[in-house]
């Protein structure tokens, strides 16, 4: 029997190769985009009464948009309860002084609160998918968590097999980190009809071993799993780099083996010329993350000469405590007033932020063919908008609306591999004060470990 | 009788010279502050039953924080209809081609959809007061608008008596564009308790002419009225002025006695030392508008230089057209974050944000007495937040929540001199859908007009 969910009379921003915006309805079933068009005819009452038949669920979209739902391509569920802990610092301050040593104090009770609050508010925020890097230990939690949500994910455990400041508590053996990582990836990857996946995440270069980086490339191609890291995202960070391998960061990491078509590499904000060769010859994806760039001080990367050069470049939120949200409406917005400011005011118009915010995003993480544009034969992952709000009217074109205007309060549906996770504003899977309480208690307990 | 207002039992983030942080009560009294403390003991049953006396209105702040209302001095309320309609352009284009046309293409009808429409998007947001230059034409309706709504504002009818791009319709005589503005002053300022202020609008030194300059300085000093300009907004500007004066910007506008205490000029992102200098001496006041200075590509402007001088900065969104949003939240947030990325994540701090988004601001109004913190003999403009979100949690710092992660959904209820604007999320003297689908209808109507 099939599930059959038909959205009506909305206006649909494809995102598909031609920018089609078609005002029509969308026919999903079993999860899958099956049609896409003006006007559907679809039947509305069921003629057979077997049991095979089941009478089709109708969304009317009538005044709103249907939207793909935002792919963000660097996001930490782990540190959510962090928000506001860890402000007005630069990265390798950051990390030791504050990161580190809470992402150690967390239990399986807290990152799985972490991660429940995260995946809240970014499916409010309409971003169904995410590549998320977690800490070391408990990521089997935040597993559970993206299972029990209904939301789409690639989730890492975070490999740190190098570094003298790193708490007690992160530091692993090499072969303990891969084993580990083989072992959640053995239990999840694949999981409710491929809706998880798992994605190897060494943290960055500096707290790596060669050897590790090393095996985690062979195993990437091996077993065909994503690879997710940090790559020069602070003068320090590659100046650490350099002096302990003599090479520039993305070199090194070329060196290694980690560049190419399955690796995400978060912040790309300080490459060179060559660098920059680099990532678009082996197509290495860039994630980029303007909000947390700027908060701590890190610079402001060259995003429209990585896309003059054709280097993949999509958005994250990166973590609570480095943005402080987790809202693709603020990084597609920033992304594109900054590029505006340093390369003239028509650089990465509201299209391209949107393509970036969506399919390219979905490209990044080996899902284009699943994800990333309302095509039929696509996973059905989804958000209605609705713009008739103050601060999106009027709203000549939808898409600048989207970009330069709208925020999370314009999005009334949100909808993965066809299940709806938000319907009028209300989440379905996740009780929001709940989630909120249970985030607060644990962030709480967590402080008293740690004596912040 | 006097009207009482007892807030009860929230967090004041009273915004005094000691960032004083109060668990407490807010009493308020004809729209007058006259407590603020730790569980203030006000009769609860009124004893006697005189006509004098009357139950005073109670809210219940537990678990809310209670702030004082943003001030945003620089904005243009006119503009609001133009949302979504000039995006990816530069200054001087994106005025002749598109804000100068849509300007004068304002009928009443159109620009007191326009006001309300924007007055009803900052309320929403926070902002209690604002400084507004308008059009030349129906800067009446705008203060009807402002009137109606209960807002705090100083409007400014725009003046424009030079140029051969402007269009017909906006070019007025020097004669005429001072005497109505004398005329709108002298039916507006002071009005309601004095809420409503007028203050010159200039709008920058391109399109007026010096003796227009000259006497809108002598004019501002004799009926102690505010003036509104822009400066220093753009390279291309810049050089207009220079080559019509043989000065730069901030020397000109000094020369014809514009700068002083009672002047915010918009903008000011290319100074030299020496007109960082004069806007010093002189007491002028700096509207940083990060999101617009960004957007139209003019620049960053040096801020936390400009704080270390010791100039008064406080923030405005500007107008929608270049924006598009007309919210605090997401100007304080960038304009720390921009800092950080210039001179170290120590910078602009949230405290130092939160300071120059509400007293900084009230202070550049020349309304540092009245309004801008929560203190006895102040005014009651007033928000009140709940932190208890998705996005805001957790929230150890209400401070940092507040600059880096909070938005309008984080407010409750609004309160202007004691009056309340907007009541647990809904509006009270504006009727929200008739606000936006008469928006959207004048936005038609002016689009036809000028066939864009």
């Amino acid at each position: 029997m099939k599930k059959k969910l038909i959205i009506k009379n909305g206006t649909i921003i494809t995102l598909d190769s031609e920018n089609r915006i078609i005002d029509g309805d969308v026919v999903i079933e079993d999860g899958v985009i099956t049609q896409v068009g003006e006007r559907i005819d679809y039947p509305d009452a069921v003629e057979s009464t077997t049991e095979e038949t089941e009478e089709p669920e109708k969304i009317d979209a009538t005044g709103r948009i249907i939207l793909p739902g935002f792919v963000q391509t660097h996001i930490h569920l782990c540190q959510t309860l962090f928000r506001g802990s860890a402000d007005d610092m630069a990265l390798i301050d950051w990390l030791k002084k504050r990161i580190w040593p809470m992402e150690a104090a967390h239990t399986p009770e807290s990152i799985y609160a972490s991660a429940r609050l995260g995946i809240a508010e970014i499916i409010r925020g309409g971003t169904t998918t995410a590549l998320t890097m977690e800490s070391v230990n408990h990521t089997g939690e935040v597993f559970r968590a993206v299972d029990e949500s209904g939301f789409r994910a690639i989730v890492g455990k975070c490999m740190m097999d190098k570094g003298n400041d790193v708490p007690k508590g992160l530091r692993e053996k090499t072969d303990s980190s891969i084993a580990e990582s083989i072992r959640l990836a053995e239990e999840w990857h694949g999981r409710d009809d491929d809706r998880i996946r798992y994605g190897f995440a060494p943290r960055f270069a500096v707290s790596c071993t060669r050897g590790l980086l090393e095996q985690v490339a062979h195993l990437s191609v091996k077993h065909e799993l994503m690879v997710h890291t940090h790559a020069s995202e602070n003068l320090d960070e590659i100046r650490m780099v350099f002096k302990a391998t003599g090479k520039r960061n993305i070199e090194y990491l070329h060196d290694v083996g980690l560049t190419g078509n399955r690796s995400v590499f978060a912040h790309c904000i300080h490459l060179d010329d060559y660098e920059m060769e680099l990532m678009h010859k082996t197509g290495t994806h860039v994630s980029h993350c303007p909000s947390s760039n700027l908060k701590l001080a890190s610079g402001i990367a060259r995003v429209s000469e990585m896309l003059e050069r054709g280097i993949s470049v999509s958005f994250g939120a990166d973590g609570a405590p480095c943005n402080n949200r987790l809202d693709m409406f603020t990084e597609m917005r920033t992304a594109a007033l900054l590029q505006k400011v340093l390369k003239g005011s028509r650089t990465l118009p509201a299209w391209r932020a949107l393509r970036m915010a969506t399919i390219d995003g979905a490209n990044a993480l080996g899902l284009a063919n699943i994800i990333g544009s309302i095509e039929p034969g696509k996973k059905a992952d989804l958000q209605l908008l609705n713009l008739d709000h103050l601060h999106t009217s009027p709203h000549p074109n939808p898409v600048s609306a989207i970009v330069y205007a709208a925020d999370r309060t314009n999005i009334e549906t949100v909808i993965v591999n066809g299940r709806t996770l938000m319907r009028d504003g209300i989440l379905t899977t996740l009780d929001e004060s709940q989630v909120i309480e249970k985030g607060k208690y644990e962030a709480g307990r967590l402080f008293e470990r740690i004596e912040l």
